[in-house]
């Protein structure tokens, strides 16, 4: 089950190009493409001739030309050209999603199209604003449903744990944080301190701190599938207000999560570095990092999938730490109850 | 849902020698063989002792030795022996099927053994006839139904979309072909007639045309699974009055669909060369350039299927190309109806 | 439909070590570890917080830590820490499973654990008899249910057809050995004598025979899936009163068959020789020929089970080399009613 009236991460909007881009979104299997105008479009990934999928196919100034028999489709999925055929009949259309190409993705809605408005997607400037937030982004593709890691981002003590090798440290640290809670309408908003704390030996490389640092993150998730970090250290004593202006280092990270299925899912993320800007290393090095501890995630909850998928969750027990993830599962059960609500109302 | 009163080919005479060939068969399992004799032979390809396939077996004098604990039996599928027991029992035996050599195939009838009349064997003498019809041909396993790929033969506009790397050529001339079309009790024939066109690059290597030509190919479908194919060119106006005598280049095609499981097949074709039969070359050549666009066919029915499997085909649109297309199904359906009735009237 | 009011092997003691081994028995998730107190340990894999597998984890003071959030477990699956959560509640607990270890191998009961009582262990002191038996073993992953390989030593016909390469020699003196059966209260107990009989080249080569030779088998049957092997050979004529103490070569074997699913199993093996036990070498080569011929079976039977998998049992065909495997199916059929009843009458 999917909340369906909502934007997704269909993909970079450097991955559309003039090839046809088959990804399986929301359980549909979907073609992405950019029109002779460079547009990006999407259309469901099957002729509605003979069944064969679109993404075959090529990108011809009409729209998009299925490779099997020629028929042309443009991006409202209305068929304009049947070869050898002068009449088009209505009905030889394929159904297409409403797309928005913002902030280096293409956002694509997976619900009733009349509901569509492209000012409730996620504003996320960074990844246009090379000068202060040079950024690296990518995409895992994740044999576990969203919402595991979606769970995963909501409870910070996994750091401890999952990621011993790279920017674990200290498990009590991250158990120990103090946090602040904010419920939204989408979601929820929290932030960790962790205040006279010994720096991680690479923030030290980073900026050069010499003793204790004051540390903090803060995390917003909106849903159905986005999480916005932002991450920053200082001299010690500098966040005792709750001012984290005076930052030595601080970094964004934005975590994506798209289902493909029901239990796999694409994690688009990204890094924006925003202390060395003018270093090019120092964002790659973000990059890689960051990247090799969302791969040590993807190991752990694709194995918690295969276990969820035979024994089911109705056993499992809540721990404290569990309070933001419950306010999220709760904020997601309560949007999918009432998109069945108003379809029931129909 | 197949046809079982039918004979469809197991597989090419030279494939079946002394070791047994497991293959599965309108979803059932086969082992075929040839007996000391070197009469093929086909059985259900488990053992009635303990279930264990037959083709790890041998083939000794007495017929086809289990593998396991040394059970043999004869073509009929009767046990001939246990061993370490001296009496037999009747039921001590596996399902046979009726097979029967003809024209380099191995046919398999996988109904009722009453009715496996060789007569209904669609012939195909020219795979005999290595003087004036030298031929190549191969199997290639394909991931969709054996329906699926007839679909693809009774359809030739795909041509200028899957084949534009190959024999493809110009859309619309495929698209623009004249077509003659005639029922039959078990298919459809049809002729598509391109005369005064422009000739592909190959034809033009092989017979050293110099200007524009006429071209013919001539298909019959024949119930469950056969597809012949003539395929002819002339200087231009020879073929003006229907008339292909005077062809300068021709060859034939013979396409034998045999389901596997719903949504697997087997393609068994071959390539006979009637133009230049004393040059082993230009058999090798045709047989080459065939089997490349064949596996674009595959690629793109194999896609197909995947979607279908998905989706079905209910909600799919037929379109003017699809007339034979649509007179092949009436058929294969009217065939699958009657044999229904006939079982149900038992 | 496993027995679970029973002993399995788990894995042979030197599988268990530091790392924690995830392995399904009786198609539960099982995760085998020891403890700091080097005592081997067995609970459900599937931490009670958010279901990560517990193989994941590694090995603490306390007992095993899950590796996502760090719960705690100890061997009796109850959580003894949750990190920055000073009360744990009594149902944060997983499900362990009652281990012995003995005679090398680590055993498991997968059913109630009050009633795992250790003295129903079928013992092999061979495996700690390194001066009179020395031994070898290991573990197959086979894709048949252990059933099925039992039903396979219960058959020794299978010799002459399935290791013909290996330790097959001539089928009949397999068929016409003559046999002694016995029913036990957990299984069957037979005999194998082939007196008067030619050597196989190996005996001839390890122990010198110079003529024919009186061969013995005993086997023992206890279920759930132990089958115990004694082998002898001597010289011509010493077995004629029943007698093996004469024995010039002999060796021990014992097949451990435990259900991973429904439709595979581990197959723990061991050789132990008790002829030249000053000759590694000798053990070895005992070894190795084992090994041989028992993936000979395990591909047999792999086959069996993908066609019983398809088409069912229910028309399979005893015959007269079925006696012991049918007395041994009738036993464990009973064992499956009486579990099944007990049930029931709780």
């Amino acid at each position: 089950m999917f909340i369906r009236n909502a934007w997704y991460i269909a993909a970079w909007a450097d991955e559309i190009g003039a090839t046809p881009l088959a990804r399986r979104i929301c359980n549909e299997p979907v073609v992405l493409y950019r029109d002779r105008q460079s547009q990006p479009a999407a259309l469901l990934d099957m002729c509605c001739h003979r069944g064969a999928p679109l993404h075959l196919g090529r990108v011809v100034d009409q729209g998009l030309e299925c490779g099997y028999h020629g028929l042309i489709f443009d991006r409202s999925g209305q068929c304009v050209c049947v070869p050898g055929q002068d009449r088009i009949i209505e009905r030889t259309r394929v159904r297409s999603f409403p797309v928005v190409e913002q902030d280096a993705f293409v956002w694509v809605w997976m619900g009733d199209p009349a509901q569509a408005d492209p000012a409730k997607i996620v504003p996320w400037p960074y990844h246009n604003d090379a000068v202060n937030w040079p950024h690296r982004h990518t995409m895992y593709p994740i044999k576990a449903a969203a919402m595991l890691m979606v769970d995963n981002l909501m409870d910070l003590t996994h750091l401890g744990y999952v990621h011993t090798s790279t920017i674990g440290g200290n498990p009590s640290q991250h158990v120990d944080a103090k946090m602040d809670i904010e419920r939204t309408p989408l979601g929820v908003r929290f932030t960790r301190w962790m205040l006279n704390s010994i720096p991680p030996p690479t923030y030290v490389k980073a900026v050069g701190f010499q003793g204790r640092i004051d540390r903090c993150q803060k995390f917003e998730f909106v849903a159905p599938g986005a999480v916005l970090q932002w991450t920053g250290a200082a001299e010690v004593g500098e966040y005792r207000d709750g001012n984290t202006d005076s930052s030595k280092l601080q970094f964004r990270l934005f975590h994506g999560l798209t289902p493909e299925t029901e239990t796999t899912c694409f994690y688009f993320w990204s890094a924006a570095n925003g202390f060395r800007q003018d270093d090019p290393a120092a964002t790659e090095l973000l990059f890689q990092q960051t990247g090799a501890a969302f791969l040590e995630d993807k190991a752990v909850v694709e194995a918690q999938q295969a276990r969820l998928t035979e024994l089911g969750e109705s056993n499992l027990v809540d721990i404290v730490s569990d309070t933001v993830r419950l306010h999220m599962r709760r904020t997601v059960d309560r949007l999918l109850a009432e998109e069945a609500q108003a379809l029931a109302a129909e």
